[in-house]
């Protein structure tokens, strides 16, 4: 049993945002039908791809699936349509019916142009939820400015925001400019269904890129941050809290939070510093000197491994870690144990690919957390036009002839 | 209207990660009945705070709240009690058996120790949803560790991931080690929720910020990266793109990712290069010499103002934005259009006050956006016991009396 069963998706969307949206919601339990052009996105052309015989960097055959699609087409049937054509859309339009979810991220005026709108489909298809993720949302004056994880990091403010204050503004490592609006999309996809289940009709959901980063942001209060003058970026300390930084080690870095005198009482033992306890009895005292504390901390960490250093102030209880590697995951004794990275199957192959990507990060501890592999392109175009619209074999080849299929 | 209409939801959570989960939920129509200890927890004491008569720095009266509990506590009622005194713990889980959800991220084992952990609290409550947001999860060798937004962010790889080559690891300019687990707690309740309206039984939500933060870095094919042997961090650009990087211009820096030919073709001619339109015809020619090809975007971005080169860019249909500062965003044109920033409200002035918060940002045509202001701490504490337990005023005094409420 799982929290989204009997809910069925097409997924319209291309490249990460909407990909990964629909991925939360298979991986939730919904039925999810990826609608595709010929050729699919571009990340079925990235490299390597895995086939029925192991991985490779050749030119893709028919059955094999690049990591990008076979990491967010988990739970997904492909469908290959060519909704440029008009058999396409009506095939489209069809199978909506059999639906509850739309999600797309066309650019804008994309779906318009198809006659694939939220208000060109809504009168008939009074209890779809649409979900569409776009740069700007649905009205304003960017509307129509197409987008994309880097810009909108740049535009949010964000990028500005990290990084040295000596140094330039810095790119956040991971593609949260698509990945957060993708997670904002599910949260109002299932939402909008509860809301369904109550009322009986549908509703568009409109996410924004630009204000999903700013939802991040804007959790602290950046407008006051402004009236007292401070730098728009700060490195990796914090003027909140002392000590409160990343120190170098012997041999790489450690992050530390401190937030309790009691513990601070401890760490200036383990230092031998004792002086500085009574220097700086509490918080207030410790923030009003934060470069002289940091720098007490900083030469400490100097004379220390990270694993050495890190383990003396786990126990003390100080929220602390090393910096690691992005490449340390897969083989974290954590991370193995709650299976957080899984390796990705192929399904031609009986023993999953070496390829690793995230589990859903929600443990629910009465539903069922597998899905199925991701398929090749177009695998179940044929059987989802049969199971979901009785299409018999000689009308899919008709159709195929149009161009209409993949 | 609103899709968690009906749903009651206990927030036993402090800070940043739970306070923000039960901010959505609030949003998305929830009634939150936020329960804190004496006094709060440490973001009530944060400075200025806003009162009857506006804001100040001085020491807090009854009716003041600080920044952070008034854009958290948007759509929640307040309620003090004391779970370290029986009374109190006898209280909150009698206000539990009428709630539908409970979240809470209190550092690992805490529940436990005060008999509120959810297999203590499951067998007389079948249909409650019990979501936890802690460091490392419910199992596993780091369980205990307690953990903060810097350290998820350093042990994830998301720190070492994020900066240049050749410059250190460094912090996301966002608390998204917090409010990403956040957002995934929120999915993971509505879920739940409409697990039980099928199936009539509640569950455990575990969710970890590690997990979280995992979740976002492999999205990317991040053990393809290892195996060719690729750098940590690679800045602002990507080896995957060309010209797709964050440009310095005359008066700042612009971002752009251009991914079509006929888009170079056309910025070619902009830029006054048009031998490149024939030197670099495709994405792979201008990728096999992407320095190159960045160096001449480069050059082109130094000779134009910010706004000049993104009105260029974007008028030839290239995702381009401007690096702009985190203080830009209350003065933009579409944010104000958007309403993607709401002015704050306390509940005993009618007009908003200067501070901003951040909307929710997912739009719902069908769902009423708008929720009541924060309370100031304790301020609902007699009328949810009479409302929701019954409670006679002698009852409430007596139990004041005890230290059991605040």
């Amino acid at each position: 049993m799982k929290p989204l069963d009997g809910v069925r998706v097409l997924d319209a969307s291309h490249v990460v945002s909407g990909p990964v949206c629909c991925w939360l919601l298979a991986a939730l339990g919904a039925e999810v039908i990826r609608i595709e052009p010929p050729g699919g996105d571009h990340t079925w052309r990235t490299k390597p791809v895995v086939g029925p015989d192991g991985e490779h960097r050749d030119v893709p055959g028919p059955r094999d699936i690049a990591i990008s699609p076979l990491r967010r087409g988990r739970g997904k049937r492909s469908v290959v349509l060519d909704l440029k054509r008009e058999e396409g859309r009506d095939l489209f339009v069809r199978l909506l019916a059999t639906c509850d979810v739309l999600v797309e991220n066309a650019v804008p005026g994309a779906m318009e142009r198809l006659g694939l709108d939220y208000d060109s489909l809504a009168p008939a298809h009074p209890r779809l939820v649409y979900c569409s993720i776009t740069g700007y949302g649905d009205d304003g004056p960017y509307r129509d400015r197409p987008s994309m994880d880097l810009v909108v990091q740049a535009v949010s403010g964000l990028m500005a925001k990290t990084g040295f204050p000596d140094g330039p503004p810095t790119k956040v490592g991971a593609t949260i400019g698509d990945q957060v609006p993708a997670l904002f999309a599910a949260l109002g996809v299932v939402a909008a269904l509860r809301q369904r289940d109550r009322e009986g009709r549908g509703q568009r959901v409109d996410v924004a890129m630009l204000d999903s980063l700013l939802t991040l942001l804007w959790d602290e209060p950046i407008d006051d941050f402004a009236a007292q003058g401070l730098p728009e970026r700060i490195g990796n300390g914090d003027p909140r809290g002392a000590p409160l930084d990343v120190f170098t080690t012997r041999d790489g870095y450690a992050a530390l939070v401190l937030t309790q005198d009691a513990q601070w009482s401890q760490l200036c033992d383990i230092m031998g510093r004792p002086e500085l306890r009574t220097r700086y009895p509490d918080y207030r005292a410790r923030l009003a000197d934060r470069e002289a504390v940091n720098a007490a901390v900083a030469a400490w960490c100097r004379e220390q491994t990270t694993d050495a250093a890190v383990e003396k102030l786990l126990a003390l209880g100080i929220p602390a870690g090393p910096v690691r590697s992005p490449y340390d995951a897969p083989q974290d004794p954590h991370v193995l144990h709650r299976g957080s990275l899984q390796r990705l199957r192929h399904p031609d192959r009986s023993e999953p690919t070496d390829f690793l990507g995230p589990a859903l990060p929600i443990r629910l501890s009465r539903a069922d957390g597998d899905t199925s592999p991701a398929e090749p392109l177009g695998a179940s175009t044929d059987a989802v036009l049969q199971d979901l619209l009785g299409l018999e074999a000689q009308e899919i080849a008709r159709l195929r002839k149009t161009g209409a299929l993949g």
